[in-house]
């Protein structure tokens, strides 16, 4: 783990010194988001009419309503990965069906083709008697 | 759209009235949340030494950094989503190319299984026809 750091940061015009173990790059964006978190809501109707104490808490409010939106946002994509989990299952599942199916029918069509090539043997000696035949009768004939 | 609502809240021993159009259930939610936030930081080593400016703007880089996680694990979802969404589209194409083999391997079948039955056909006649040569010499031998 880093050591803690040490960082000046700007927020609404004001220099404050930040230690944590945060980066620097990290503690300046959230500056930056709080600067301009400010600069909102100083421009809302009202604001300058507000206690101190009012306008802090009008901060952190609205603070904490983009965290709890992007919490809502967040749980939601959460439910949206286990659903497309779901789905990934089910249509891998189709796919290895598939696949024993295909295979079954590659089977098949091997075992179809043995049985035809020994159907043409047969037929071909089949068709070799048939034509003996008659030449063993008519020779047989002529010889007689 | 609902009208503005007033709702009483409590954070940390004090009494807000918010306005706004967002449901008293969410706002009680938000209240409870910054109280137990407040709570935690006050817990902190040194904080009844700061400033009420500090103890504010402590609070505000509490919050801000819960909202920043969780932003980042939101968009780290929606990465995971996108991710997701590739293999479930790379799955379904490989499913689409294997229910086409299968469909292709299932006439291949259907075609060999007509031509193996011409082949029984042809078979059968042909072992008939030989079968019926030496019958037919027979009995014409016999009848002479």
């Amino acid at each position: 783990m880093a050591g803690k750091n040490q960082t000046e940061v700007l927020i609404d015009g004001r220099i404050y010194t930040l230690s944590g173990y945060e980066s620097e790059e990290y503690l300046q964006r959230v500056a930056s988001y709080l600067s301009s978190k400010i600069g909102e809501i100083k421009r809302s109707e009202g604001y300058n009419r507000l206690s101190r104490d009012l306008k802090s808490i009008m901060l952190d409010l609205n603070v904490a309503d983009d965290y709890f939106k992007t919490k809502k946002k967040a749980d939601g994509f959460e439910e949206q990965i286990a659903e497309k989990d779901r789905e990934i299952y089910d249509v891998k599942r189709e796919l290895v069906a598939l696949q024993v199916e295909l295979e079954t029918a590659s089977k098949t069509i091997e075992s179809l083709k043995d049985s035809r090539t020994e159907d043409q043997k047969k037929i071909a000696a089949l068709e070799a008697r048939l034509g003996q035949r008659p030449n063993n009768n008519g020779s047989a004939g002529r010889r007689n």
